[in-house]
């Protein structure tokens, strides 16, 4: 097991990187707690992680209540968050309660809005299960969804602890397993060149991607998030350059329609069209066709991009978080792990990115 | 005007207290804003103050939006806050667009929650516009309720600032001065013995009372609680003595049903039944019977806690949000001006509630 700390605001935090540690969550846990409400959606409950955890936490003595929602993105609904509040409330969790939130985004997101925001702010630890969540569960970003966007309400809540037990990522799918690749993608492109060497070299399918590969990528992408978010909390500065790739990502996820393409799929077609604008903008070279040629072999579907319109995809950039004063504004890169947040204007992002979706459906060897 | 200086974990603001600053607010922002939502209630806008609050800042060229709710504390719904998060994104607020909340506390812990979540927290300015929001507008909590309980469901944002127009309190009801004045007295029996003095000495009645004097109460009051909240931002300690009176207060609140007592009057009955507690708990002399004598000429309407039961009130203070691992807490003085957070055994508390009962509605003074 390997342990990273994590700074915060609201104090340090462990991060608990192992195999098969979600049996020992009882000796992870940074204090005892009398109630402890575990949320997680079915899939999780089905695949046994639930019972595997909740069986060492009921031996400590704890109080232990369980709450499943159902799988996907319309759980991080406003009526599902209220229907966690009643069921805490119900069960009569306390400020001194703990909230533990086992699955991937989803759920990490809204078990923690739940916590930050139950008798305003209590304990909650992320036990991430997914590849996608090494990046989520890092940073204390919590979320619901509002019909008109995603994660428009939400605050910032530090966790108590992450517990990542590397056991679970086994029963992801191909494609829950590329989406969260994306992540691991962004993190080496916006900070650590050598590591995206790596990963070029040695990732070439994500069928049979090396365990040990797959454990020092994903540590390496938690050191890298929590040292952005040490930094900037609250996202005033760098801690936008997390956000590479996600601008046109996020266009791409919402025009498409949620789970049409994954999120990680959106993002890599973001980060592609990211490092266009950035060799434009800066006049330098980037490794774009290498980069290309390899989302095709990890099997990103880049032509879907194909299907969407120019002008409906700039209007959603429009609405991104990072906006100010109705100015788009992207990250991209004046050099691998070199990122910069920029203005950019809507005419020209409008042409360059036509000029991109040409490229990217012109090419055959795109899927 | 008075400018007085909050510390908070998310920077200083400042509180200002004058008459008639409501009509320079664009001077009193800590910055300028180029959109920003003005949220109050059907009250403050009959009263005309949020036409006399927008006008300044149309002129200062900011895009103003304007939500009214419903008066009452039923606007402090999981409805309501969606909503305004709806119109908040209709009108693409984005992360450096302001909220303004004129109004009490359920404008100001409304507003404020909503500013809290609105894309993960935008910077909010409280306009307190009656006594009892001389509290509420300082330290950050903001909340709404839930259908089973008040306040369970909030944050910590802290405002940018709060601008006290003094001439609001002109048009308050004597039922509202009468509420707002308990808070006061809370602040001034916890933390300033002198004050209490002043107050017991000069304000006899609430309908006659001599404005520099109020002027002075609210002065003081907001500077006690400023000087606790930056102590203690979270209630991990000292914060928790802001809540004297309101154990016993909030139970009466919910057992009468809310709007039947105000949150004062139910306060000033939670304050004097925690003197008598206090006065057992560390046989000592404090001033009961003058400040019982004093709350029936400002005609506190003590003698309505006859028509509650001991057993339902208990019950309901067990819901109190200090309370851990199921006990009871609640502050009562080693003196005035000392208080402490005691827990209190559940026997003990109803044989002494119902003793307290039968002292108040025995006493043919009270009304």
């Amino acid at each position: 097991m390997q342990t990273l700390k994590v700074s915060s605001s609201q104090g340090e935090y462990n991060v608990y990187i192992g195999k098969g540690i979600r049996f020992k969550i009882d000796q992870l846990l940074p204090k005892s707690y009398e109630k402890i409400l575990v949320i997680t959606d079915d899939t999780i409950e089905r695949l046994g992680y639930l019972q595997d955890i909740c069986e060492p936490l009921h031996q400590s003595g704890a109080n232990i209540y369980s709450y499943t929602v159902p799988s996907g993105e319309q759980s991080k609904s406003i009526q599902q968050y209220e229907q966690l509040l009643t069921y805490a409330i119900e069960k009569a969790l306390d400020r001194h309660s703990l909230i533990i939130a086992i699955g991937g985004g989803v759920v990490g997101d809204l078990a923690g809005f739940v916590a930050a925001t139950f008798m305003r702010g209590i304990d909650y630890i992320q036990v991430p299960t997914t590849i996608l969540a090494h990046d989520s569960s890092v940073g204390g970003k919590v979320a619901i969804n509002h019909p008109l966007g995603k994660n428009l309400i939400g605050s910032f809540h530090a966790p108590k602890g992450v517990i990542y037990d590397l056991e679970t990522l086994d029963s992801l799918s191909l494609v829950e397993k590329r989406s969260g690749f994306a992540e691991v993608i962004k993190h080496a492109l916006i900070r650590d060149e050598e590591l995206l060497e790596l990963l070029m070299n040695q990732v070439d399918s994500l069928e049979n991607i090396d365990y040990d590969i797959l454990h020092q990528a994903i540590y390496k992408g938690i050191e890298i998030k929590a040292n952005i978010v040490a930094e900037d909390e609250r996202e005033k500065g760098i801690r936008s350059y997390l956000n590479y790739g996600h601008t046109l990502g996020h266009a791409i996820e919402t025009e498409a329609g949620y789970g049409k393409i994954t999120h990680g799929e959106a993002i890599a077609i973001g980060m592609l069209f990211a490092l266009r604008l950035s060799e434009k903008s800066y006049q330098i070279d980037l490794p774009i066709a290498r980069i290309q040629q390899w989302f095709i072999r990890l099997q990103y579907p880049l032509k879907e991009i194909g299907s969407l319109q120019v002008d409906s995809l700039v209007e959603r950039m429009k609405n991104d978080k990072k906006n100010k004063q109705g100015k788009i504004r992207m990250v991209l890169l004046e050099d691998v792990a070199s990122p910069q947040l920029v203005t950019i204007q809507e005419d020209v992002l409008a042409a360059e990115l036509s000029i991109f979706i040409n490229e990217v459906i012109g090419n055959d060897k795109g899927n």
